[in-house]
């Protein structure tokens, strides 16, 4: 047992909620600050709050804590991709093995389930409507001004965890640090959310355990279900060009253009208009930054350092593998030198987040444009074969990512390796049955010894 | 002809100073603002300064406004690297062809002799002791400090240029406008800055023309000629680690340190001690960003928008190869849409600014670890010998960055071909002369053709 720390964590979002539980399980005092007020007594958006997929990774840190039954009752599992094209016929694409998902969660709903796990544990006091305004990193204060009352407090724990997003305040401390290496790069395309509502009485009108998804070339639509029947559709649009947000001036405007290219999701979607021009356009960035910690005193950890654009939905999943990554340390940690145990966790993750961003990019490519390619198809169902036939010698690239513990480094490049590869099988292959010639199964046999040697 | 314009230039360094000349001669006021004093009223560092290497991209700039005899006169050609090793034996390696020069200039000299030429300019007033505190890029306004006073000023040029360097005050106010992408990263490594004086009489105690390195496999010291027969040597060296700044701790430790790895500079180095401890340890940052300007009112050039590791030497030439560029733009420019200008010069600069910050870092590898290579000194032989023998159709990675004009971008990707090409020659090559063998000779002319279908 460490000696016991006050703690101070900035932002009760997913990852700040989820790890004041595990460090108050190891007898640390936890306290939360949040700017937002309280999400359990503010219905946000009319309740109806955006969703997100949690899949292996994130289900780990929630066992880890004991909580994984309880978001399980909530969440949706996704079993594959379903694809719509442009005349509204559906090709479907699983995900993994039989009976593998990624979960479509309510941000808000699962955030909510995490403060009311963790704020009856004494340990755990949540502050709500705190703006935190300037970090001292060398004396650890903090000001915080409580935005329903105008007043100024500052607080100075031992330990300060910077939770709060991917504009950080505390990072931006950090930042004012010497040689502080970071960066901060947008797409050139913003998102949207709209919506496909439920049924009068409560169902899915489309597919329920899928991830959906209409993709056209430069840009798409995807949409995720709710626990309450309806759809969260999201469309990533270029914000300039000849089809861009820009672009798009007037309802007619709108109308003409969704009916030309998702048709069979306009007669879903009664709300087009209005939440199409009243819904903001967010950006997508990513955040990569080093060092995370500041003397053993700071530390930084989900988007804070390594906010992800939400193309391979790990966004989530990588913050509470930090807290996992973090635990496993500490079950080793003597107590004594923080400052060594921040180093070790920053060094050790680090590698991983800048994998996961850049994954994150490239699967953006393969959603919008390269999944409505009938050779692209061929080639996901050549690969299977190939994991069915070596199950402990090839994981596709999207399985290692999702459904495997696997650090993202390591998924990135087997992935590039086993991506050179496939493009020498495909030279080979007309269609699945073709996978059974000897030149192609001699290649794979080959190309397999190779890559064994290699790692 | 284009309208006059008020142009405000933050910065009076190199760039700054290059720029004025340039805009004046199209007919506009130029006014610009330095924070330090009059260089050539203060003596800084006791008349002694830092020294830069100026290559082709930097001399067509100096040319473009007739002031390249000037400059001529006061620059150092070297010829190649003189390398030392541990023993003090010395190796020679040419840059280019017979004549092919880089040139050591005093960055001090340089920018008194860019001052002293624009000043008399009726068009041109320098402001010095000027800091800039804010910029308002809605309004174009700019606070600036009277250090000397300490009063406030606000200008309100037509036109802002921030060629303010490396921590740019423009660029903080545009990296505040939506989804600006911006990086900021550090090398391990900071340098700092020694001499070996001239002998009684001025000459110079080592081979004045060439850059001396004593390459030391992941640290180094160059040295490069000063006009006054001195050297200014730079240590390039780890902040921490076995040996790095923090393990020097004393004089004892830096004299045991010095004798082993650069035994044959110690004597050559009166003042070594009492300059290792009071001179600054200098921290080498590259700076990438996008866009470079705002609304056609404020536009970066040179280290603002492109700062670089100096191991290329190619910072001041990149910044005056930028003037190059916007002066030839502005060469077919109507006077009329100065945003659509802005966007044309920064989406063709940018690429090449990406390429040459990427070269500079891989050329740090390259001259404090290869260049002690026997192998990577016979490799750049037989180089030299194709790109010989081969005369359009074979330029050196070196020489297209330094003694051309093609883009840098063009460079990078070239030299990754012949990278390539020559791993696979030199698995031929045990000697200068294997280059003549049949399958070495049929291998080159194969590679060849290929290179050629790719560009």
């Amino acid at each position: 047992m460490t000696e016991r720390k006050n703690i101070a964590i900035m932002g009760a979002g997913l990852v700040g909620s989820l790890l004041s539980l595990y460090l108050a399980k190891r007898g640390h005092k936890v306290d939360l600050y949040e700017r937002r007020p309280d999400l359990r007594k503010t219905s946000v958006d009319g309740g109806r709050s955006i969703n997100l997929a949690l899949s292996d990774r994130g289900w780990r840190a929630l066992k880890g804590i004991g909580i994984e039954e309880d978001v399980r009752k909530v969440a949706i599992p996704m079993y594959g991709r379903m694809m719509h094209d442009e005349q509204g016929n559906l090709t479907y694409q699983p995900y993994g093995k039989e009976g593998q998902a990624i979960y479509s969660v309510s941000r808000g709903g699962l955030n909510m389930a995490l403060m009311n796990l963790s704020e009856p544990n004494p340990d755990i006091t949540y502050h709500f409507g705190r703006q935190a305004m300037d970090v001292n990193l060398h004396s650890n204060e903090v000001q915080l001004r409580n935005i329903e009352t105008g007043s100024v407090e500052t607080v100075q724990p031992d330990l300060l965890f910077g939770a709060d997003g991917a504009f950080s305040v505390v990072r931006g401390a950090m930042q004012k640090t010497e040689r502080y290496d970071y960066q901060q790069s947008y797409l050139e395309y913003g998102y949207k959310e709209l919506t496909i509502p439920a049924t009068a009485d409560g169902g899915w009108v489309i597919e329920k355990n899928a991830l959906h998804i209409w993709p056209r070339g430069n840009y798409m639509m995807i949409a995720l279900p709710n626990f309450d029947g309806s759809f969260t559709c999201t469309l990533f649009f270029p914000y300039e060009g000849e089809r861009s947000f820009a672009s798009i001036k007037s309802e007619e405007d709108l109308l003409a253009f969704f009916r030309e290219v998702f048709p069979d999701a306009v007669p879903l979607m009664p709300d087009l208009a209005q939440e199409y021009f009243s819904h903001p356009v967010g950006s997508l960035v990513t955040i990569k930054c080093f060092p995370w910690s500041h003397k053993g005193k700071s530390l930084l950890i989900g988007d804070a350092c390594h906010a992800v654009v939400p193309f391979y939905g790990q966004g989530m999943n990588a913050g509470f593998e930090d807290i996992t990554v973090l635990d496993q340390m500490l079950d080793t940690f003597d107590g004594e030198d923080w400052e060594e145990l921040f180093h070790r966790f920053e060094r050790t993750r680090k590698p991983n987040a800048d994998a996961i961003a850049d994954l994150a990019v490239m699967n953006f490519i393969e959603m919008r444009d390269k999944v409505a390619d009938p050779r692209f198809l061929l080639r996901k169902k050549i690969e299977a074969r190939i994991s069915e036939q070596y199950p402990g010698k090839w994981l596709t690239l999207y399985t290692m990512v999702t459904f495997s513990e696997l650090p993202y480094s390591y998924a990135l490049e087997t992935g590039k390796v086993q991506d050179r590869i496939m493009k020498q099988v495909m030279k080979h292959i007309k269609s699945v049955d073709d996978y059974n010639k000897p030149e192609v199964q001699q290649l794979i046999e080959r190309e397999l010894l190779k890559k064994e040697k290699l790692s």
